[in-house]
């Protein structure tokens, strides 16, 4: 499992301050403290400063790649925000946070791919607006897949994100997104899939239940990253535990090593 | 999804004296609590007491009948415990838990069956023992499915339970239940799958982690009915979030009413 930390947000209440005050400490903290807990990529997002962005998201590249070794995931929708953040990039091969299939922005952000060398997460998604159902979402992504890789990108690069949306507001869209996940990693060997994890319990309480649950259905899927908060011990332990029940855990090694770190929370 | 409730049971250690001393009170207040948490059978079970365990099963039955409406759930193998129950039972229809495709014990157990009136847990093993893929379970479901409707048994009164075994004794084994699962459920429309939650996590620590996982992977391949502990607040608050994830929950109802009596355990 992937796991992208997702901490560094300027839309999380307590980490915009610091990212307009450019407090290094906090933010290498924040970087650190995800890297011990396990991520494997630390998103950097400041889209809050619609119009600072592209300069914060600099700093925030340099500041976070002084602390940790990890590669980013370098997250805007804003060609500009993502390209400054990759002139200050050096280091292990960072992850594109986002693009979708609607044409302009699909054009604004591959080159900077191709240019940089990156991965990317590609939102299922087109000008048509969000889909409805999991065959739309499984051909939006066929679509991505096919028009990325002939452009040179390696479909190992490519991490398909289903665009979950809320239970509330339609109680199909949980078994869409499973549905999409399981089809797109079984049409497509090779590909990964990701999401967030927090939209499909909005507008409900005891959210945390529902992401918990979402995840762990996902994973059963076939979902092999997730973008989320890797200092949340319970989501880590469901993490391992859902690995273990679908054999990708030989011999139960990475479950027990969690338990023996005292990473567990049963 | 039907709970079964798994608390008189007399290998519970705090449960077996309860039974020893026919504690009246002590039982009925397991009953009544696993009432009101939701559990739609009260499992009985008093197999740790072999040679008293037929009058000890029919004390047990009548003790918790006069507590609860709810149907029960009689759990034993021995077929003279088993009628030692139904004699004295009267009520919903209950279920015996449980029948494997073991010739001798299947000829010794469908009689009570169809004599009685009872729905019926067939357990996926036969003579030659625990099966080990996917394959071999489907192939013993599907001989149990034939053989109890040829005797008259309706369908919808059948259970199918898997067999869980450890994953940590085999890591393939959680996909092979959950494939199990999956495959029962759509190949022979109208019968349950139930299973106990406790089996997949022997020998492993956090198991309550593990248990989890597991059920909410179960739910989300089919199952339609579980064999757990009511009390456990926890394992309720997955058994909402679970259905309402796939979209067996419609408008959230269920998961809102549980949130708003306060059952959720976030």
């Amino acid at each position: 499992m992937i796991i992208i930390g997702e901490k560094i947000n300027t839309s999380i209440k307590a980490v915009r301050p610091a990212v307009e005050k450019m407090d290094t400490e906090a933010i290498q903290q924040l970087a650190k403290k995800q890297a011990e807990a396990g991520a494997h990529y630390i998103d950097v997002n400041c889209g809050t400063f619609t119009s600072k962005e592209p300069e914060l998201m600099e700093w925030l590249v340099k500041t976070v790649q002084d602390a940790t070794d990890l590669p980013l995931c370098i997250d805007s929708p804003n060609p500009e925000a993502l390209e400054a953040g990759l002139k200050s990039y050096s280091g292990k091969k960072p992850l594109i946070n986002s693009v979708t299939a609607e044409k302009q922005r699909f054009e604004s952000i591959i080159p900077l791919v191709t240019e940089y060398n990156t991965s990317i997460i590609g939102l299922c998604m087109d000008d048509s607006g969000m889909p409805e159902d999991a065959d739309q979402r499984v051909k939006i992504a066929d679509w991505l897949i096919n028009n990325m890789t002939k452009r040179g990108i390696d479909i190992s690069d490519i991490f398909i994100d289903p665009m979950v949306r809320p239970v509330s507001t339609g109680t199909h869209y949980g078994l869409v997104a499973l549905e999409t996940i399981r089809r797109v990693m079984e049409e497509f060997p090779g590909v990964h899939t990701t999401c967030g994890l927090s939209n499909v319990s909005f507008g409900l309480p005891a959210r945390k239940l529902i992401n918990q649950t979402f995840l762990i259905t996902a994973i059963a899927a076939g979902l092999d990253s997730a973008i989320l908060d890797p200092l949340d011990r319970k989501i880590m332990s469901f993490v391992y535990s859902a690995e273990l029940l679908i054999n990708k855990d030989e011999f139960c090694m990475n479950y027990l090593a969690a338990y023996r770190e005292g990473r567990l929370e049963a």
